[in-house]
């Protein structure tokens, strides 16, 4: 099947599936089931056997899923059995807890560059990185082939720095800033927006359990 | 329709519409269309007058919607016109740079607490709050009338705040940390993981483009 045809919402259920299946594995788990991995995620068994079939057959009738085996193949499917170098445009608070994230390696990612515009920031050193001067960002993606970027700046600064990424070969943007970047068709956005996940939860939530 | 027969990826759309209504609005614009708003956010006007259809006719044939018409009932749908007092969780590096996010207001949420188990934090200022210890949690949570926490602690302790959370009489949580959280069936849960986000775009970066 083209790739392009498996709908979006499969595809972004599958990190989930994934982290689920780390976790079942780091416990020293190693056969899972669609029932286990649902309660885990709150999604139902019936909704991962489908999302898993579009890319084959994983799971054998009674006996569940190899849970290594099952990490394997995602893990190709989403294209992170490789690692991929990322840029941090921000070296805040934010750019500072980000950094501090200790997912990204296990996810397949590493941090490979953090960048910021600020004089007093810049050769800082942050976790095992220092800051390197905005003004050099073409160069640092080169360096270090870098096409995915976690944009961790102020709003105001965010279409800014976007459209450099953009220009330096960046073709994938994680971005903290809340606002709507304007970005050519073929760079990937993600919007990690705190006001978006709260929002999402509220509609939920029983009016009779409104505060007065 | 009952609000739990509407699909909740749909529900989960809803607020990337209002953000994008309230970024129109903030540029002086009081007229938008579904090709407008798409744009915007890299979603089809198809999907989004399929989604908006679910609650009503909100625009004509024509002439588009009104922005401050649309933005309310979104508001109202989403049960944001009133305002929720918020527990932040964790008052490290990644705490203080929520509180430094300047959406929430806008957005129906105030930050009425934040609360850390270290006793170095605990009493300390950060933004307009004082940080309190997380032993009183059940008094800080029924002071302010507090359902919804967001969660910015390590991985190690996520779910035993949690438990006491909800234990406290909260209903919606927004988890930063990386582990899936057991909560009860009436609780809602809302992940923000950098490598989640990720994960979801590296699938649509091309193979040629692989780093070597």
């Amino acid at each position: 099947m083209n790739p392009l045809e498996i709908p979006e919402i499969v595809i972004k259920r599958l990190p989930l599936y994934l982290r689920a299946l780390n976790s079942l594995a780091a416990q020293g788990q190693t056969v899972t089931s669609s029932q286990e991995m649902g309660e885990k995620l709150g999604i139902s068994s019936t909704q991962i056997r489908k999302d898993l079939s579009y890319f084959g057959e994983f799971g054998k009738q009674g006996t569940g899923y190899d849970i290594g085996y099952l990490q394997n193949q995602l893990q190709q499917i989403l294209q992170v059995s490789q690692r991929w170098n990322v840029a941090l445009i921000g070296a805040g608070d934010l750019g500072r807890a980000i950094l501090r994230y200790s997912g990204f390696e296990d996810g397949g990612f590493t941090i490979a560059a953090v960048l910021d515009k600020d004089k007093q920031k810049i050769g800082r050193q942050v976790g095992k990185l220092h800051v390197a001067d905005i003004a050099t960002l073409s160069q640092v993606l080169d360096r270090h082939g870098i096409q995915i970027a976690i944009l961790a700046v102020p709003a105001s600064e965010a279409q800014e720095v976007a459209d450099a990424l953009v220009k330096g070969g960046v073709r994938a943007i994680l971005s903290y800033a809340p606002v709507s970047l304007q970005l050519p068709a073929h760079v990937q956005v993600h919007y990690i927006d705190p006001v978006i996940g709260l929002q999402g939860m509220t509609y939920y939530l029983s009016p009779e359990q409104l505060p007065v």
